[in-house]
This record gives C-alpha cells, sequence and structure tokens, in this order.
C-alpha cells in the first residue's frame, strides 16, 4: 500500500497560475487572504487527510457500510472517529460561508481541499459533500426559520444532508417523479419510494436531513409540478432538540461495484401516515432548487475524477518505483519504471492528472469571479463561462478518470488484479463518477443543447477566441523561450474544436438526433481543448519562472514536459473526434432497433 | 438478467467470408466437414452454453471458489454438475485432435465454439483452456510414455492441466525463476513456490497435472536454464491408477477484481522430501515447451475478450430495448436505445465486437492454413502471419474488451454499478485479459521486436500490400455498389499504419526504448487497421449477397452499417495514434524517475 501525500507544489502552481488566486485574494472583502494562509490551510489539510482519512480507506471498501434488519446502517470500520474528527477540527464546516459557521473562503481554496478528501476515499468524501449541497439548497430557498433550525448543525456535521431525487421508475428523468406530498397545517405529509440515496442512513450523525422532490395534490404534470420538502430523520422540537421518528425508513443498500463505505440507500417515505415534510422554495418549484444542489454536486463529482485520479497515479507510481523486474531500457531506472511502456502509462496518468487539475481549478476560480468581482460586466460572462464548463468538469474529468485508473491496475501487472493491492479499488470507486450526478451523456446534451446551440454558442466563442488569442501570442512569443511548438498544437486543437462546433450549431434546427448523436464526442473535445490551453498556460508560466531563474527548476521543467507530453499523446486525438462529431451521426442512427 | 444467445448468423458469416471456412473444408482429410455439421455444431454448442453455462456465471461471481484449511478448494456453486456434463458431451475433448481423443475439427471451428463458453463463463472456461494448453505441451514435447499415461484423461477432461510459470519475484520475467528441480532415479524433486496459478486447485476433476518451469542444478543462469516439469496432483500408479499424493499443496486462492469463479492458486511445490516430477522436453528447454502453451493460450485470451464483450453487448441491449426512460429523439424507438447517445454506445459495442471476430476468426484460418494446406509454399507465409497477429490478437481484442464491457455499465446508468444488475461483472472479467499471459505492453514489445523489427518488417509488409490491394480495388470497384467509401477509409488507414511501420522500422537499432516506448500504440493502430479490413471484406461480401438478392437483407445492410460506422468511430483514430508512435516517445523518456 501506497501513502497519500498532497501534491501541494503542484495545487498550488495550479491555483496560481490557472485559478487565478491572487487576483482573487485581491478583491474586497479578502484583505486576510494572504498566499501563506492558503498554503497554511492546504499543508493541515494535507496531513488529515493523509493521517486520517487515506487509511480508513481500504478497510472501508473491503467491509462496506452495513444494512441491519430494523433499518439502521452502521458506517464502514474506522469512519466513525474520522468523521468525529473531520468535524470537531472545523473540516466539514469548513467550505461554507462565514454567517453559516464556514470559513467563507473562496471555492478555489475549498476545492484544493476536496480534492484532498476525494483523493484519500470518494466514499467518506460523499457525505460532507451531500450535505453542503443540501446546506446551500436550503440556505438559497428556505425561510429563516427552517434555515436557523437546520443550517447550524448541518454545516457543522452534526446533522447530515442527503437528496432525495431518482425513484425506480423515474431514473435521470425527473418529470416521472412519483413521490407525493400532501399539505397538512404548517408541514406535509411525504410519501414514496426513492433510490440511490447517497448516505441516506448511518450512524454518524444525530439526524439526517434528507431533501425529497415530491408532487403536491395539484400539481401540473412534468418536471414543472415537482417541489422540495425537507424531512428530517427525526423531528426537531422547538428548542432544537430531537423529537420523534419521522415516518421514513431505510429499507436497503444496494451492493456495488465500489464505494462500499458510502451507503446508498432505498428510502422509503410514509409507510404510516406519511413522513413529514417542509417545503423549501415554492411550490412546483422544485427543480430550480434542486439545480443549486445539482450544479455544486456536479462540480463536485468532477473533482471526484481528479482525486481519485491523483490518488491513482501515487499508488502506480510507488510500485513502478519499487517493483524491480526485467532489464529496463531507460538509463538509470532499476524498477519497472524503466520499461518504456511503463513510463508511457504514467506519464499518461500524470498528464491527465495536471490537466483535470487545471481545469476544475480553473473553473472554480472563474466562480469566484462571477461571485464576488466587483464589477457585474466581469461576473456576468464568468458566470456563463462556469455554466459552459460544468458539464465539461464533470464529464470530462470523470472519463479522464476511467483512464488512470484503469492505467493504474495496468502498471501493476498481475499485482494489479488482486484486491489486496489496492489499485483495483480506484477503479471500482472511479467507475460510479460518470454515471451519477447525471451521466456523461447527460452533461454532453446538456453541452451541445441549452450551454451551446441553445443560446447560438456566443460563450464558447468568446472562450474560443480567448484561446486562439493565446494560442498566436505563444507561437509568437514562444520562439524566443523554445515554447512556440506549444501554442502550435494548441492552434489544431483550437481549430478541431471550432470546426466542430460550426458544424453542431449549423446542424441541430434541422437534425437534433444527428446533435445529440455527436455529443459525448463533443463533449471530449471540448474538454481536450480547454484543458490542453491550461496546461499550455502553466508550462507557459514554468517556462517564465525558468527565464527568471526561479530555484525548482526541475518542477518547472517537468511542467513543460508533461504540457508537451498532452499535446502528443492527448491533443493528437482532437483531428478524430471532430471526425466523430461531424460524420459520425448517421450510421449512429442508422439501424433499427431490430438490427442490433 | 439477460440470457446469452449465441449469434450464430454472424459467427457463421464471419467463419465463411474471413475464416476461409470453405477452403479449409476443402483441405485433404476434411471430407467429413461440411457447412451443415460446422453449423449444426455451433447450434449444439450454442444450447449447451446457453443452458448450461450462462446460468451459473453470476452465481459463480457471488461466491466464487472458496480455499479451506487443508489445502482443498471448492469449485464455486453450479460449476461441478455443469463441468461433469461438459465433458461427458464431449465439449472437453472437442478441440483436441482425432488421435488423442478429440473431434479434430479446425481452429477455426472450435475457436467459434470457444467464444461461447468465454461469452457465458469466463471463469469457466478457463479450466478446459489451459488444460488444452497443458495437453498440447505434452503431445509435442513429452516421452510416449507420459503421453499415454497423461493425456486421453486430460483430454477428456477427467484429469486437468495447469501451468506454472510465476513466481513472486519473478512475474513476467521469466529469467528469474528460482524453483528447483533435483534428479532422483527417472524422475526429479521440485520445490518452490508458483502465484497466479490458473485452476490450480479444485475439487472438479480426479486430478491435477501441474507443468512447473524449474531450474535444475546445473542449470545456466537465465531463460536458457529452465527446464519444465510434469508433477501430478496424485501420483499416477502403473496401471493408471491414482496413487499417492504428491508433495504439492495450494496454500491459499487470491482475492481477485473478478473471475472469482476461476481459482487462483498459491501453489508451493515440494515443502517435504520435493514434489515428484518427470522432466517434459529436453534439460533447459522449458521455454520452448512452455511457448507451446503460451501462444495458444494468447489466442485464446484474444477470444476471452471477444467472447465477454459478445455477452456485455448482449446484456447492455437487452437492458435498451427494455427500459422506457424520457423522451427519445429517435423516431420509432420508444426506449432508451431512441436515445443517440444510448445508440451511439451501443454501436460502438456491436462495431467492436465484429471487428474482434473477424481479426479472431480469420488468425483461426490462417492457423488451419498453416497446419495443413497442401502447398508448403502456402503454409509458411500463414505461420508467419499468425505469428507476427497472435500479439495483436492478445493485445488489441483484449484493450476493445475494456472499453465494451465498461460501455456496457455506462449504458445501464446508475443500475450498472449495481452488482445485482449482472453488468459490472463483465467489466471486473473483463479486467484481467489485458494482463494475464503477457500484459499489452508485452505483447506490444513481441510486436515491434521479434515480429516486427528484427524481421525487417517483411511479414507486416506483405500483409499491407495485401490490404492497399484490397482497399484499391474497393475504391474501383466499389463505385457501382456504393462501397467506395469504404475503400477510401481502409486505404488512409494503410497508410497510418505504412507510416508508423517505417517510422519504427528506421529507429529501432538507434534507439529502441523510443520504439518501445510506441509499442502499444503501434500495437493498437495495428489491430484497427487489420480488423478494419476484415470489417470491410465483410461488409463487401454482404454488398455482393445483397446485389444477387439474398433473402436477408437486413442482416446484410446491418453489415455494411456496421463497417462504417467502424471507419467513422474508430478507424478515425488511427492519424492520431500514427502520431503518438512518431512524435510521442520524446516526452515518455523526457523526465527522470525523481520528477514523477
Amino acid at each position: 500500500m501506497s501513502t497519500y501525500a498532497a501534491p501541494l507544489h503542484d495545487m498550488l502552481f495550479a491555483m496560481k497560475e490557472v485559478g487565478g488566486l491572487d487576483a482573487i485574494a485581491a478583491q474586497p472583502g479578502r484583505e486576510d487572504l494572504s498566499a501563506d494562509l492558503v498554503e497554511a490551510i492546504l499543508e493541515e489539510a494535507a496531513k488529515f487527510a493523509a493521517g486520517q482519512v487515506d487509511p480508513i480507506n481500504a478497510p472501508g471498501d473491503k467491509v462496506g457500510a452495513r444494512w441491519h434488519v430494523g433499518h439502521t446502517v452502521t458506517a464502514a470500520p474506522g469512519y466513525g472517529p474520522v468523521y468525529q474528527a473531520f468535524c470537531e477540527t472545523g473540516w466539514h464546516a469548513m467550505p461554507a460561508r462565514t454567517e453559516l459557521g464556514g470559513q467563507g473562503l473562496p471555492t478555489l481554496v475549498s476545492t484544493a481541499v476536496a480534492e484532498m478528501w476525494k483523493s484519500c476515499s470518494l466514499a467518506f468524501s460523499l457525505c460532507q459533500m451531500l450535505t453542503q449541497g443540501a446546506v446551500e439548497a436550503i440556505a438559497h430557498h428556505a425561510s429563516e426559520e427552517i434555515k436557523a433550525t437546520y443550517l447550524p448543525k448541518m454545516v457543522a456535521g452534526t446533522w447530515t444532508g442527503t437528496m432525495n431525487l431518482t425513484e425506480p421508475q423515474a431514473g435521470s428523468d425527473l418529470a416521472a417523479v412519483r413521490s407525493k406530498a400532501v399539505p397538512e397545517g404548517d408541514h406535509y405529509r411525504v410519501s414514496g419510494t426513492k433510490i440511490f440515496i447517497t448516505w441516506g442512513e448511518h450512524d454518524l450523525a444525530e439526524n439526517i436531513i434528507h431533501l425529497v422532490l415530491a408532487r403536491l395534490p395539484d400539481a401540473p404534470e412534468g418536471v414543472k409540478g415537482i417541489s422540495l420538502f425537507l424531512c428530517p430523520k427525526f423531528l426537531v422540537n422547538a428548542d432544537g432538540s430531537l423529537g420523534a421518528r419521522n415516518d421514513l425508513a431505510c429499507t436497503s443498500i444496494e451492493h456495488k461495484l465500489g464505494i462500499h463505505g458510502s451507503p446508498t440507500a432505498v428510502m422509503s417515505f410514509g409507510d404510516g401516515p406519511g413522513a413529514i415534510g417542509y417545503l423549501i422554495g415554492q411550490p412546483h418549484q422544485g427543480l430550480a432548487c434542486m439545480f443549486t444542489m445539482m450544479n455544486h454536486a456536479r462540480l463536485n463529482v468532477g473533482l471526484e475524477g481528479l482525486g481519485v485520479s491523483e490518488r491513482a497515479y501515487q499508488h502506480a507510481r510507488a510500485y513502478a518505483l519499487e517493483r524491480v523486474q526485467g532489464r529496463t531500457l531507460v538509463a538509470g531506472s532499476r524498477s519497472i519504471i524503466g520499461h518504456p511502456d511503463v513510463r508511457r502509462m504514467l506519464m499518461d496518468m500524470k498528464a491527465r492528472v495536471e490537466a483535470m487539475r487545471a481545469l476544475a481549478y480553473y473553473t472554480a476560480g472563474q466562480l469566484d469571479r462571477a461571485a464576488s468581482h466587483e464589477d457585474a460586466s466581469v461576473r456576468a460572462p464568468c458566470q456563463s463561462r462556469v455554466e459552459l464548463l460544468t458539464p465539461v468538469v464533470k464529464g470530462w474529468c470523470t472519463e479522464q478518470a476511467q483512464r488512470v485508473t484503469w492505467l493504474g491496475v495496468q502498471v501493476h501487472g498481475g499485482m494489479g488484479f488482486i484486491e489486496e493491492t489496492g489499485a483495483a479499488l480506484y477503479l471500482r470507486d472511479a467507475r460510479i463518477t460518470t454515471i451519477y450526478e447525471g451521466t456523461t451523456g447527460i452533461q454532453a446534451n446538456d453541452l451541445v443543447g441549452r450551454k451551446l446551440c441553445r443560446e447560438g454558442g456566443h460563450t464558447l466563442d468568446a472562450l474560443l477566441a480567448e484561446l486562439r488569442t493565446d494560442a498566436t501570442r505563444m507561437v509568437a512569443e514562444g520562439r524566443a523561450s523554445g515554447t512556440d511548438d506549444l501554442g502550435h498544437s494548441l492552434l489544431q486543437g483550437v481549430q478541431a474544436l471550432d470546426g466542430a462546433t460550426r458544424h453542431l450549431l449549423a446542424t441541430y434546427a434541422a437534425q437534433p438526433a444527428a446533435v445529440h448523436a455527436g455529443a459525448v464526442p463533443f463533449l471530449l473535445l471540448t474538454g481536450h481543448v480547454v484543458a490542453g490551453w491550461l496546461l499550455v498556460r502553466l508550462a507557459e508560466a514554468a517556462a517564465a519562472q525558468l527565464a527568471a531563474g526561479a530555484a525548482d527548476a526541475d518542477f518547472l521543467r517537468a511542467k513543460l514536459t508533461t504540457a508537451r507530453h498532452y499535446m502528443a499523446h492527448v491533443l493528437s486525438e482532437c483531428a478524430g473526434l471532430q471526425a466523430v462529431v461531424q460524420t459520425g451521426a448517421e450510421t449512429t442512427l442508422g439501424l433499427t432497433d431490430a438490427q442490433f
């Protein structure tokens, strides 16, 4: 087993050079946020992650959360004390706003910290993530009374939160939600069955606050008839103490491929008189409230792709540096990292991990600008860009994580297939990330539909113009520092993305099915190019620092090599992806159902 | 759960149109082999596969083989009766030569039959595969006495066989084998520890015949000092009855990601006086004997990639045709197969499965020609082509299987992550196939080293010339039937492979590490192009049959669409792969170990 070491140098470099940390720290109200403080926070988080969270991951996977007759769920071994310490030391509350009891740090900083939890244990990290999403939804949409009753304990982690969307007959199609809510005095009686409820039941916290989508008696059909209700596991008395058990129960948990430490509950609401629930937001406006959680969750699942990939990379690297086997071809390397193909796999993992980090941190930085830049004319385009990139962060990072965690197993050879080695755990955990919070297909449909074609491509065009300007500048100015090759490669990627974009915009009105047939390849192409742009910017910064005589020359030179590797091995796929987008739909839609 | 239906129509079409079934049936000594007989064999095998083998797969995965104190292993539930029926009905013996008690059928036919076992249960099928490999090694290299004692029972499946290569310190590096064999009268005393021994211990058969690599006392170092020994679990008396327990034991079995029904044993030889073993072949020539097994096994593992992919495709297709969810965009499709992205995933799976089958069957057909064509000037190039394609069948098919089984999970959405759905089983089982019998990296090194550069590229050049001729002809002749587009696409693939080949040949002497850094992308490129060629040939045959007014027009038209889909979605990756081979090595080898 390898041990986790947070890649602090890489993280800080990406936060500064593409996340815009300095500019965010210079925003009004951020006077207390210095680079030193950020570094100190990251160092403390790294200690907690490596010392507390990483060690519970493999044992938690092996045993998993356990369901008992009587509808209780025991958390995986070791989770209890670590969760308690996580709350007591303030890490649980950290990402929340100051007025809610959190640290009020920029999203960029809490993103880097969250990456560490996700690296060390996806299963464990999901509990906080779901609670945080529920906190956001309540903070934005609930009454003052509900906020006062629930938020302080949820932010602190004393109570946790869930998101109850999916029903057996309604997976991603929320229009088909059937759960009901009937008014009764100041509250409602909620009934229905929900599945795939992450951390829906467990014994880590005193109470669990379920946010539940259901229909009021007078609700119109479809997604415009869904309302959001808060149903606590234990009802809360006026003095804040816990009262009676609500009429809801976890009737089973799923037996899954991965994230065994995260209980995935089947929740039954209203087997008796109906679960008492409180309306959040306006009647029939539940979807809007839920989107507050979902956008947060989508960026966070993208970050899971990064986190689990970083961990799989560290695990494979440790093995490749230690395991001696056969005669190596790379001078100076005695272990299997000296075999060119093992080196290729590790470089591929490293390049994709750094590309994911650049994309996730960039988007987090844009979110901070969108939220609190003093100039509204800056905030608006940043917000549009975040909306454009949300499905890309989610879809692209999680797809890259499939390859990275797969390679992590492959580097181990036969040992990779043995569970005790630990490499397969990351592959199994990563497998959910392209599915939950909307599959890659759903992200891609959002990207080509709502985020591209329905707004005429303005937001992507603005981004493409920025990429083209940067690439052109690098070609011109890079000759001196020898980085013009990066500009050339980037320009090719930009052209491929631009071509595919024109094709989709021209095709959408007449052939929507053809556009959606190319949606996932388009999402991958977008991710390849935008992340490539950010890696090139990191390389440009590294070249400048090298020219200025910076001390960490090995680190900076590696940034240049890694960017070039990405160009040669990943960005080289762009022409193929463009071809699939532009010419692939005919055969995708070419067979009848019976011909499959 | 879906049920398996062997794709007999597809199988027979590929056997005839690219496997060369008619020509093989016309070989001398094959007078009894008619198309009707082949079809009848396949139909019977399909019944046994679907009725007996498929149903034990999921329960066998859930419980797995179990090791007990006392060094016994209980096979997974249901395996016992099915194995017995498998032997009694002659399916176990079927692939062997007539003189050994088998059916003496062409490899092409036994390949199609084996595909079915692999589709229905990789774990179960491994027992026969290992035994068959041991039978081949014994038949080629052992004394008449040993052959007479062991082969009849092994062919019948009454006794099973294993391959004992790997040791804890020697994974793929057989030069590091340390197990010892000391002469004692007419036999040897063997001692050492072997790991990853597939079906190394179980209760399905009366005896287990271990083929073990070990060193004689006077052995030179390295791979030239390894000899092969036969060590039976129970010693065999002169009358063929079973005698004393030999000094060998299964000290544990592995806890693996997949193939739970296949016990992967740690074998300890000679904890007492040493296991009695009999030398197979000449002293120090064990590697050559083992290669007889390994080449057989490599083609078979490639076939596993096909088999598990076909099954994953059938499983996903059944779900996509049944599950109703959301508003579909494809006219006439009410279930999720009407969502363009789900359709894209299924088309991708279908196209890759058919491409794998074409490649595996083509190679099996070449093996038959190499073995028994009447003309030696035909046999020799066929043998060279089989040797060239063996690492491609193994490496490329198993890599495609990763994507296909992954998509199989993705098509199921959230249900795919739940073990009871069964889709994840195929992903977990498939994961071993790029590792055992030599990782993809090892296959690729064999391809670019021994099979390409060290022989100056003659065999691949001959193949490329054939592809180019076919492509050029199709461009010229295909205009009438509207299939010239397939010729154009193929030509592009051939050019990419040709360019990459020239690069490797020119680079090998001066920069072997750079060549091996591009080995896996080159193997993928080779597989893409050669399998694409065969799909195009299938399409060409389909077009001709359509023009002749064949009855199964829907099936034949689907062959054309599938080939075109492969061209647009898979062959379009070739230019990117060529770029990686030609320009990717510099950064792959660009960092020091410390910079990772």
